[in-house]
Formats: structure tokens, C-alpha cells, sequence
């Protein structure tokens, strides 16, 4: 799909990929830095037109990140979403939230109803990207 | 959890429920009818908490939620969230997004762009719900 960004390029700061996903972190959402994607590589519209089991490995990525996000910045409550209504190209939303963050408690699609200085989180992503890629290559590991 | 809406009751229009999950239609989002919840029956706040097997039976029941939303509904584009920012007890939103719905291609949480005109899909709403009872139903079996 020559038209698709997310056939075109990789979506985000790229921190794994195997042969049929990849990682990223986004990059253009300063309100929500903590903000993952994990995106099949093949272009598919739906979670439902994926077989069984490779719907099984995607959200093993997704569940993998979301755990390593709760664990290693404590936020206070991890949102998962699958929408693609601009980019209708599989990829799952991951995304840290914060009782301070902008929105919260609503989605972050919401209007922002604050500000907040993000400085000690984008600081703590470096690390967190590493044990994510590290984590995802483990899983992929499990999964050969 | 005596002070979760979604521990003291159904949380929507009940549509089928197992000692798992259940499936109700949220009735309270007149700008998009076709609004569904796949919803943990016991109090449970991340996605990522549940052993992986309760994961892709969860997830299974999304799928089959969304794969018959494209069938009847022939929506374009089928929207997946699971937030909780609100109410930290799992659940699933499976949405179908028109082109024409109020906030499209924008996500539902968003400022509404335009206003239309529910009466047809909302006519088309008790027969589907009636498809995807028995449809989780046959699942639930399966899994025995």
C-alpha cells in the first residue's frame, strides 16, 4: 500500500521488529510522551481479519509492553487502543497515563484540560525503550 | 470493589454474560449506537494482569464482536479501546465508526464535527444484538 504511512515508514522511534511486528515509540504527542505503538508489518485493516493466532502473538507484544509500562513508571492507568480510522493499518496504541497528565481521566483525544511539565518522564523513556526492545526480542525468542 | 459501576452492575443493555465476561450494549452514546462492551466480570484493572490464557479469551470475544459488527454493519472502520481511566475495571470498547458519525475520522472522544442521523442503525441494532449473543454463546462453548 504505497499510499499507507505505516507501509511507507516505520511509524515512530523504532525499538524492535521481527518479522511480523514492530515497536515504536511515538514521537509527535508531547503531552504524552510515554506513548507507544506496537504495528503489524503487513497491511491489515482489522484485529478480526487476523487469524487466531497471530491475533494471540500481537496482543502478547501489546500485553508485554503495557506490564513493562506499568512497572517502570507507575502510571496511573495504561490505555490500549486499536482505532485506525486515518491510518487503517494495524497498530495498537500504548499509552501511559498520569493522574497530571493532560486529559486525564480522559483520553488523550480528549480537550486538554491542563499542563504539565514532562521533563523527568522523557528522561526515563531512553532506559524504558531498551527493556522494551530487550523484552519484545525475548518474546519473539519464545515464540520460534 | 462495592464502589465500581461495573462490579454493581451490568454496565449497558446485557447481551450475554458466562462466568467470564459479558457483552452489553452501551445505551448512554447517542452519537454512535453501535457502541459495545466486552467487560471482565471480576474486578480486574489491566489488561496485562490477567494470565495470558484469560487474555486471548478476552480478546477472542472482542474479535468475534468486531468481525460481526463488519458483517452486519459494514461500518468504516471498527474502533478497539480498552481505557478504564474512568472506571479501572476491565472492559472492552468495540465501536463501528461511519464516515458519516459525528466525530470521524476523529476518535469518538473527541470534539463532534457534524451531526447525523441514527434512526437507520439503531433500527438494525436489536436483530445484531441478537447475532452476537449467540455468537458469544457458541464461543463460550467452544472453550469448555
Amino acid at each position: 500500500m504505497s499510499d499507507c504511512p505505516l507501509c511507507r515508514s516505520d511509524g515512530g522511534l523504532l525499538l524492535f521488529r521481527d518479522d511480523f511486528l514492530r515497536l515504536v515509540r511515538v514521537l509527535d504527542t508531547p503531552d504524552h510522551p510515554a506513548f507507544y505503538r506496537v504495528i503489524l508489518n503487513r497491511h491489515v485493516a482489522e484485529f478480526s481479519q487476523l487469524p487466531a493466532g497471530e491475533r494471540l502473538r500481537l496482543m502478547e507484544a501489546v500485553a508485554t509492553v503495557e506490564r513493562l509500562l506499568l512497572a517502570e513508571l507507575s502510571p496511573a492507568k495504561v490505555n490500549l487502543a486499536s482505532l485506525g480510522n486515518v491510518v487503517p493499518h494495524l497498530h495498537w496504541h500504548v499509552i501511559a497515563r498520569f493522574a497530571d497528565d493532560a486529559q486525564f481521566p480522559a483520553p488523550i483525544w480528549a480537550t486538554a484540560q491542563r499542563q504539565r511539565d514532562t521533563t523527568a518522564l522523557c528522561a526515563a523513556l531512553p532506559a524504558l525503550d531498551r527493556l522494551l526492545g530487550a523484552e519484545l526480542a525475548g518474546l519473539a525468542g519464545q515464540s520460534v
